[in-house]
């Protein structure tokens, strides 16, 4: 299908979320979801960090982090980690803050993957036994945000 | 760079936000934005809405919306875009509401972009012109979200 005129090229690069303890959250992008960290913007207030998903030749680095989709950049204001005065971010998903909803990964094995995140003490908001869709999980960065987990091939 | 085991095969599908007019957003994603609309789910109280860039090939509707990146899910609970009620969504960028930060797609000449932009009306929240960095935009979709404009092969 043709793009409209006048948007060919364009990419859906990133999706921003603030972040408390980068420590925290830059270990469980990597680690339990399996990004890699493709870039680190430092400044003097606060670093960027952006991590996606590596799937293999050259779409990780080719051209730096603006030259692909679907990356997740983790904005780190420097001294939220460790501010006892901190309240923390909300998550998009409570009144009266609603408006952003959730980050969305799909997976090829959805048993396998909840076991997975279950055995690494992933706090969940929805296991796969919960309610009435049986073939999605929601679970929860260290920061609250949800995070929808999917089948390849889904449909609802 | 291999997977941490366990992951392979994950994929970051999609970012949900809810929106309150559905025609407003479809509208904007679509005709603004350049994005395709790939899948609609509607169900009793609320439709879902998946939309994401055609690059050509089998990437937009191959296996479904679950089997690929970079997808923006809209969800409109329906009745806000005509209830004097609704107070709208918030953007995650105002205290005490903050914790999302908003969508970014990178484009291939960010002056035509941003041109185009103006020409169709988009509400900037910042232009190439303002502030510090002369290289990225920011404008506001229907409900009010950020969407930042990157050059493709934008460094900060």
């Amino acid at each position: 299908m043709p793009r409209v005129a006048g948007t060919d090229g364009f990419m859906f690069n990133h999706t921003m979320i603030r972040v408390k303890d980068h420590n925290a959250s830059l270990k469980f992008y990597q680690e339990v979801l399996g990004m890699t960290l493709i870039d680190t913007y430092p400044n003097d207030d606060f670093t960027l960090y952006f991590l996606g998903y590596d799937h293999g030749g050259d779409s990780v680095k080719s051209g730096g982090a603006a030259n692909r989709e679907a990356l997740i950049e983790l904005t780190h204001n420097h001294g939220t980690e460790s501010d006892p005065n901190f309240k923390g971010y909300t998550s998009g998903n409570e009144e009266p803050n609603r408006g952003f909803g959730h980050l969305a990964i799909s997976v090829p094995d959805i048993e396998a993957a909840c076991a997975r995140f279950e055995s690494l003490g992933v706090p969940f908001r929805k296991k796969l036994t919960d309610g009435r869709m049986r073939n999605i999980a929601f679970i929860l960065d260290p920061d609250g945000y949800w995070i929808e987990v999917l089948p390849h091939g889904f449909k609802p």
